[in-house]
């Protein structure tokens, strides 16, 4: 089944009408035609059965079940990366099952800056993935932000992936309650960096003996903490 | 520190030839020059302190402890995938641990051979996600084989990755032993693909609710599974 993320909010017998980019993605790529059905993701994380009528239009039907509601929200901190590297860890990170994802800047992010076409171009990798991997809420991205400025939220499991840090899974329990994870840019972060970010709560964790690259690495924990 | 893999025993003093790919890596890419370190993984799959000498030499020195072998071997069946897509699977999975990768041809392949030249640039990759990610053994990529082939060998968990399976997380017990997991294509194993399977003892397993692209799905399970 289709599945499309609309700007609307949920209700029987809607009907939205479709910018062009998701008409062509029906219509051109997926070759739905008037009557054909597909699922609506909605801005209320509800998802709806809904036809395609004439015209560009949507119509909604009937909210579906929330069975594939995520165990517990996970927001990743992911230093800036070269070339299409974020838009790698948007996409698969996504798949995992993040909820929210914000770039941040670190001593040794070559790159610094996000320009305003990055930036929708990673919103739209995360609407895709989203889609693609059937989730109700796709994770937004968040501002850019200095490593600094980070301080885990009340109640959140912060963590921050280090090579260097013991290689056990206690990190793992409890397995319920929002996680805040760090990941730092290809080169990783200082060991001042880890420092600072333990001092204000953040636990280095490892995911084991191997060196994942930095586009998997956010991927692979997540799973972890989502199983 | 940079890891390089080279076709060769293991040993104490051993002076190694660079290839030209190898020697280009280590001094154009990486910028080494005579006299620095690095660490060589040998065919044996033991690891060694190495040092690069002039005219494109590489000499072993001690053997390294083994402390980043893997918990368990998985093995994936993977069917082929469209474009680059099992290239992709190749990195992603290496990079989780995968101990071997066997591409299979089912109903709902749309490629359905493997030239040479792909063959060899997945060893490639493998070699490169490997040596990345800090593992002493690199997987060997297997022969095409047909689905109906396959059967779990003794002593190893079987099981196939299927979206209609019951979402529960019995099948990550035992921790130990060998796993042998199969991975349908873009659109799927047909029904009757997963039953076969489950006549020779494949059990079908799901990762969840969520659905993954056919590139992240071995490889999220095997993290799932080295753990």
């Amino acid at each position: 089944m289709i599945r499309l993320r609309l700007d609307v909010s949920g209700g029987q017998a809607i009907r939205v009408p479709l910018g062009c980019e998701d008409s062509h993605y029906l219509v051109d790529v997926m070759r739905l035609k008037a009557g054909d059905s597909l699922e609506v993701l909605t801005r209320d994380n509800t998802v709806w059965s809904a036809v395609l009528e004439p015209n560009h239009m949507v119509r909604l039907q009937t909210e579906l079940d929330r069975h594939n509601r995520l165990p517990r929200h996970v927001t990743l901190y992911q230093a800036l990366l070269k070339g299409d590297h974020f838009g790698a860890v948007v996409d698969r990170a996504t798949q995992a099952g993040v909820g929210r994802i914000v770039p941040i800047v670190t001593a040794r992010c070559i790159v610094r800056e996000v320009s305003l076409n990055k930036r929708a171009r990673w919103s739209l990798l995360a609407k895709e993935a989203g889609e693609q991997s059937h989730r109700i809420d796709v994770p937004d991205i968040g501002d850019l932000a200095s490593l600094d400025s980070l301080v885990p939220g009340g109640g959140a499991f912060g963590c921050v992936l280090d090579p260097r840090a013991a290689y056990d899974r206690p990190w793992l329990e409890p397995q319920h309650g929002p996680v805040e994870l760090v990941v730092g840019p290809e080169g990783g972060l200082t060991p001042d960096e880890v420092s600072r970010l333990q001092s204000v709560g953040f636990r280095p964790i490892s995911l084991g003996p191997r060196v994942y690259r930095a586009e998997n690495a956010g991927a692979f924990a997540t799973v972890l903490f989502l199983q």
